[in-house]
């Protein structure tokens, strides 16, 4: 039975072994099965506390007390007593890996480094699930590593940044960047659990909590306009808040709408398209031009600036071509500032765009489908972005970001 | 709906995203969703015939005319100018890399090397599909860097060994050795088609024939009397064939027999469980020790050499349970010997084996989930070996194999 039969049997009885016979008596034979695929994101206060069964118990049905935890560095110096403190409660025997997790330890060697960990502590392949807490590059490295292992060991995961709980933790994905390209080796590969706690975000920068409301106004601009009237009100309260209540003990009731809002925009757009059979992703708006810009850039803007970047670029070109009126389209430039991110940067040049739209037309199979918004809260796509109407962008948006500092001098 | 419910909905209705709130009101989200996979294997005669198109309009729907084709450096020797011609007739702007492709070089440097060749060549991401030409190894590796290259790029697989007809070119599993593991990182990832082609067998080395019998030998052993009984009368004849007829023209019908009766059986037992959802598979018989005497024995034993000295093993091993009577474990060792196949490898030792069925375990997930033989054709499952009980089968299999080799000479 294929998916695609119009009768209606029962799915369990999907796929199957057909062999054919040609003309000449050749066989070929049709192998086909259904992977049914369930994971599950859970906004949970206080994680490390004890009393807490959720970390612990994940993904093994208590049956095994031994875990491989891959810890984030800079996570391990703020959380590394209370993880410990928290699996020694739960009589959990924890193997610690500390990993340097920046954009530019997002390689092959990092993978490695935690494989010959792995190998030395031993995990059984089903029951023992990798435990990775950090921020988006630690889950996307430590998502690619249990993938890999033995063809695909558990992993919970534990995000510690604003991105990782909306965007890195909520998805698939994982990957390392590789050959100067952003993310070119990676796979479609779903932790067992990702548990969210926004508590985390007490100790975090305010450069990485901008970092994660780039991807928040991301969801906002095409499809959730009361998100970003939100984020035009109060986005620069929680950006200094942390997303706190004032007394600092509680997640603030804006920061739990505008994480629980962001999150459900990104899985309505993720979950029927998991393996991005369709190249038009809504979702990939502000990751057309930001791939090469933030490879080109680094170390020095995070994923979510260059993805603000991109997201300002492409604003002004839908200005230009009446997708979005002038007011519009700063109003959303207001915002980008207000929430502490970059407008403009200077690897921006019209050929380094070109190049960059290039190669993402490969990734989009030789098409640009290119997410343009359209007001705010809605987008389409385009095929017919040029060099010349590439130029004239960048010229104005280099403008506009030369007024607004000279503003704020 | 999920593939567990009981109601008849139609399956394309599957999958969803489900939210919940918990009694505190956090909120949980699972998301659910089916993957379809389908994967051809096809029987094709002369495939380089440039009047053949199936090679270079597989998977692509004549829509690109750019192929990166990833060679075996051995295949390259004996069908270089071929394949040139082949594409070159087909009209494919063809760029080809040639593959070390020894079990030493099943490592992370080849993927790496393929990644860069890819990217200078530059590949849309689903309409140029990789085309893999070689041996097991080789389409192991290649399907590995397909399935990490922008997290998926398609492949076509030519298999051009036995062992890569009957067994690496028919199932989902990439991988590459890493640690000193065996296939320690890998994934289950279907080429689009593969084309089978016994001509190539014409030119390939009595040792590489072999090395492909001893997965047939597998999988008449597990659950195919009928095969075995083809293996021993006519196995030597086709080991010195080739599988080809005397003029060497075409492939004869007990190869045709024997080639397309081990497919089928592999693919019987390889469909229902693609995943390895289920950690007991009959076709992991010869693959509880091998991984361990293979990596140790490097560069000593091709990889089906080292399964047949497992089989060698548990076939004792089974004698002495009782399982397979010494009549026919004295045929089995007798086939193996008559196929030109190792029976003992001098890695093997009881503290090795155990060493190398404590890392299966792992694999199994906490238990040896052991496929033994019982008679011929059929097989069990046990989780029992002991120390002691593998000392005993070590010593007996040394004193056969010694005694073998006496007669011999």
């Amino acid at each position: 039975m294929s998916i695609h039969d119009d009768n209606h049997l029962h799915p369990s009885a999907a796929g199957g072994l057909d062999l054919r016979l040609d003309a000449a008596n050749a066989p070929s034979w049709t192998v086909r099965a259904f992977k049914h695929v369930s994971y599950e994101i859970r906004i949970c206060q206080n994680v490390l506390d004890p009393a807490c069964a959720d970390l612990a118990e994940a993904a093994s049905a208590g049956r095994s007390r031994r875990r491989f935890v891959a810890v984030d560095a800079n996570v391990e110096r703020f959380y590394g007593d209370r993880v410990r403190a928290y699996f020694d409660a739960r009589g959990i025997d924890a193997h610690y890996q500390s990993v340097q997790a920046g954009e530019t330890r997002k390689t092959f060697d990092t993978v490695a480094e935690l494989v010959r960990g792995i190998d030395a502590f031993g995990i059984d392949r089903r029951r023992e699930p990798i435990i990775a807490i950090g921020g988006g590059v630690l889950l996307d490295v430590v998502g690619l590593t249990a993938n890999l292992y033995r063809r695909g060991t558990p992993v919970v995961r534990l995000p510690t940044t604003l991105i990782g709980l909306v965007d890195a933790g909520v998805g698939v994905k994982t990957g390392i960047n590789f050959n100067e390209q952003k993310n070119r080796l990676g796979t479609y590969s779903a932790a067992d659990l990702t548990l969210l706690d926004p508590s985390f975000l007490a100790t975090l920068s305010r450069r990485h909590v901008a970092n994660g409301l780039a991807e928040i106004l991301k969801i906002a601009l095409i499809k959730d306009r009361g998100l970003f009237d939100i984020l035009e009100a109060d986005g620069a309260a929680l950006l200094e808040s942390r997303f706190q209540t004032l007394s600092g003990t509680a997640t603030s009731a804006a920061g739990s709408a505008v994480i629980q809002r962001a999150i459900h925009g990104m899985l309505e757009e993720l979950q029927p398209n998991l393996w991005e059979a369709k190249l038009e992703r809504l979702v990939d708006y502000g990751h057309t031009f930001s791939p090469t810009i933030e490879m080109r850039a680094l170390p020095s803007l995070l994923h979510g600036e260059a993805v603000c970047v991109d997201m300002a670029l492409t604003t002004v070109l839908a200005e230009h071509r009446g997708l979005i009126s002038a007011r519009d389209r700063d109003r959303v430039i207001g915002v980008m500032t207000a929430l502490g991110l970059p407008i403009w940067h200077d690897v921006l040049t019209p050929d380094t765009l070109m190049g960059a739209l290039h190669d993402t037309v490969r990734h989009r199979d030789g098409r640009q489908r290119l997410p343009l918004p359209v007001g705010i809260g809605d987008a389409a796509f385009v095929d017919d972005v040029t060099l010349p109407e590439l130029t004239d962008t960048v010229l104005d948006l280099a403008e506009l970001a030369r007024r607004r500092e000279l503003a704020r001098a």
